[in-house]
């Protein structure tokens, strides 16, 4: 027991590198700003034209975005970006309370300033595109949207249960950085598949840092999706600890024994 | 039983990590819902216009959920999510029967939830993609398609088996986690080849699952590629066991001894 | 000398591993007439226009595919399945002079196999794209297709010297698996900057089967890319020998009194 | 100190081996060229039509360019192409003085020869697309052409600092080779960002090299860019020195007591 403090302070082995990361900087400004701008060239505008990049550019900006970001900052914060996911890890009791209030804080400021960066910057594209904010596309009702937050949520979260699992990292411990890329990955799967309905929330702080700095009324009245996201969030963490983990408790206890 | 036991406590090398996984829970709901969708956005729609994602979309969204799935559940199923790839590692004995039976009928009713999925939340989508089944399109015979269906098995397994050889684990140890990358585009690979022929099956609780939610005539008819796809992954295994063995035994035996 | 050949038996290490491979089976078979098929989709079609798959999508076939096919044959053949590879390859006497011959062979039997599966296939496709073969377009001489397919090739090359450098595997030797993406990665790009000149041979046996089975005169006629192929992979391979060597000595040999 | 150095020598931990790389033979040639060339795809055609590649295209041939020629430069030189970064690494003194000098000097010859070889090859292209110089679109001013190439190139420099960090090294010491992925895709997400606003430069070598092969006016004026990426990469170096460095520090001081 002893020994394994020791080892997560050493950090040497990088197999606990995702438990209790130092507070976050604040590293997303400049990302949220991106995100509304991809994400801008297609919801509002009505239908993606050839000119432009379409769902895949816009799905690989994000999901690209999100690779490099988590890569950069899994060393800093463990990667914390978005208060879906830091959520879903304090269900799990992987951040503590405080840490989860101050990373949603700080996630939540990053994608303000980072909405209000774009609109000095590109302002006709950013009144051309809605501001980038998440709102339920025409033809599709309340639940639906939801219904997607949630899925889409859910595939994130899962997928970060996945890449940080302590039972992985024991047995592949060399390979923590590759981590990123699945969660890039996730992130650019869901973009593709409902990018159509909702814009592709996924991630609270980009739905609201939009709807701060767009402020116009149907885009506050999308923060239902808020809700979407925190389901999908909970129901992953509940699954992976719950589900996933009575197969998984088993192995680990014999890693563990062995060590 | 004393021997799993040993190699599990070894676990830390994760060389055999693929090697007998436990049950996998019903993972894959999510996972066939997505498929049909991408997949309707171009079958049945008579042909891929600007506004939509386009083959090449089609392709990566369904080369990169696997890429996903396949990262997601290695540790705890060992990535079994399609019936064809777990009977060509049954025919290698890899599984054993009765987990091969289980496997494919977990696949099938993920995949029937998956398409239901679609269909309540994303109706006219849904109807106007044909529900995502595959089927051949116009200009092609039965017997093109089928050959389309075991070629891209083939290729498909194949790379499975390559990933996941217990020969390039001894000497890869270190990397296991990233066999799911070369599988994820190997998939997106025959999708760019195929979905002009049949849609891409290639996953017969794919091709299941959404003739079983659409049910319609001509979706039943192509069940024909199911035979497809089981003699592709069968000729994968065989041609990975007889021909590739050939060469793999030697050096394997002499790592054995050297180690 | 002893332990080197020790070294390269055990395999554990994995350093030397592209070293002196078994013969390659035929494996190439479903490759090339993948080639060509994707190929075949712009060169002689006159433009790509939205319901194809475009240029873009066109290099990221070739690349994946290499890169899933570099990955499943490294261990082996070491991946053989360009003769340009092999041939600079051999100039660096990492194959003997026997293997480079059989390889060569059996690659360009492998590619006329894989085109004639295509022919035999999509017999409408085939026809209406000139059966993917290599040929130079419209509004280009000789002289710049030869520079376009030297220059191309030297790309490809130079990344293969760089990814299976035994300095960079001594310094990296738990990584070789990584090797095949940034060759996938220089294939696409060499792609998207050459097709609209060659049609992108940049492989000897790629541009020779899809040549036989066609078996017009122009598609003839461009086997002078054979030339700017082999060139390309001597310069490569001289550079990487004499120049960045000179660098490389030196810490290979700090690194072997280390040991 | 003596500690230090003797794992820098041997090497194989790969864990420094950023820090001080033997001098870059002119690699770069090629590359700027290739650069050139896509961007030129874009800029000055007044808009991408369907039969190009795209923003998108345009975007992954940089990408997966730069994560090529880092890859296969990484062991040589350090993976230096570009003045920002290599300026950014000299603030952060990670490379001297002299090296810097040299290295910059290198960098902009490669980038003229590799402008000069397109304009050679592909004579027509050259001059639809303005030589792939970095020009201002219409419709923007200085003062936002020059925000665009201050946190685009502070997202690059960032990243690569984030991928180069001995912290990371130490903790990850098996995987450096991974280090470009991220930063091609960093590279890419810029490029899809920017691309509409100044071509993007980020690399003050691309934008000089073009500049002064294409020789004319407006892309001279351009060269206010250099302000701008200077800015980006010394920011992101300060940045990452004085405030990510802060907490990291402290882990890094608990890893070397441990070790």
């Amino acid at each position: 027991m002893a020994k394994d403090l020791e080892v997560q302070e050493g950090g040497a082995t990088a197999a606990r590198d995702y438990v209790d990361p130092p507070p976050a900087p604040l590293l997303d400004m400049e990302e949220f700003g991106k995100w509304s701008l991809y994400r801008a060239t297609d919801a509002n505008a009505g239908g993606v034209d050839c000119g432009g990049v379409g769902i895949l550019g816009i799905a690989w900006a994000f999901g690209g975005m999100i690779f490099v970001l988590v890569y950069c900052t899994a060393g800093v914060s463990g990667g914390h970006i978005n208060p879906a996911v830091t959520f879903g890890l304090f269900l799990a009791r992987k951040v503590s309370l405080v840490r989860t209030v101050l990373y949603i804080v700080a996630q939540c400021l990053g994608a303000i300033c980072g909405c209000g960066l774009v609109k000095a910057f590109q302002s006709s594209y950013y009144t051309r595109y809605g501001g980038g904010a998440n709102e339920l596309a025409d033809g599709y009702n309340k639940g639906t949207g939801l219904g997607a937050e949630i899925i889409g949520t859910f595939v994130l979260v899962y997928t970060v249960f996945s890449a940080t699992d302590p039972k992985r990292s024991a047995r592949d411990s060399h390979i923590p950085v590759l981590a990123p890329l699945p969660i890039g990955f996730a992130v650019f799967m869901v973009h593709v598949a409902t990018i159509p309905i909702t814009g592709t929330g996924i991630n609270p702080a980009r739905s609201f840092g939009a709807a701060v700095i767009y402020n116009q009324e149907k885009a506050w009245d999308d923060q239902i999706f808020w809700v979407g996201q925190m389901i999908g969030a909970a129901a992953a963490a509940l699954y992976h600890q719950f589900v996933l983990r009575a197969a998984g408790i088993k192995s680990l206890g014999s890693f563990r024994s062995s060590a």
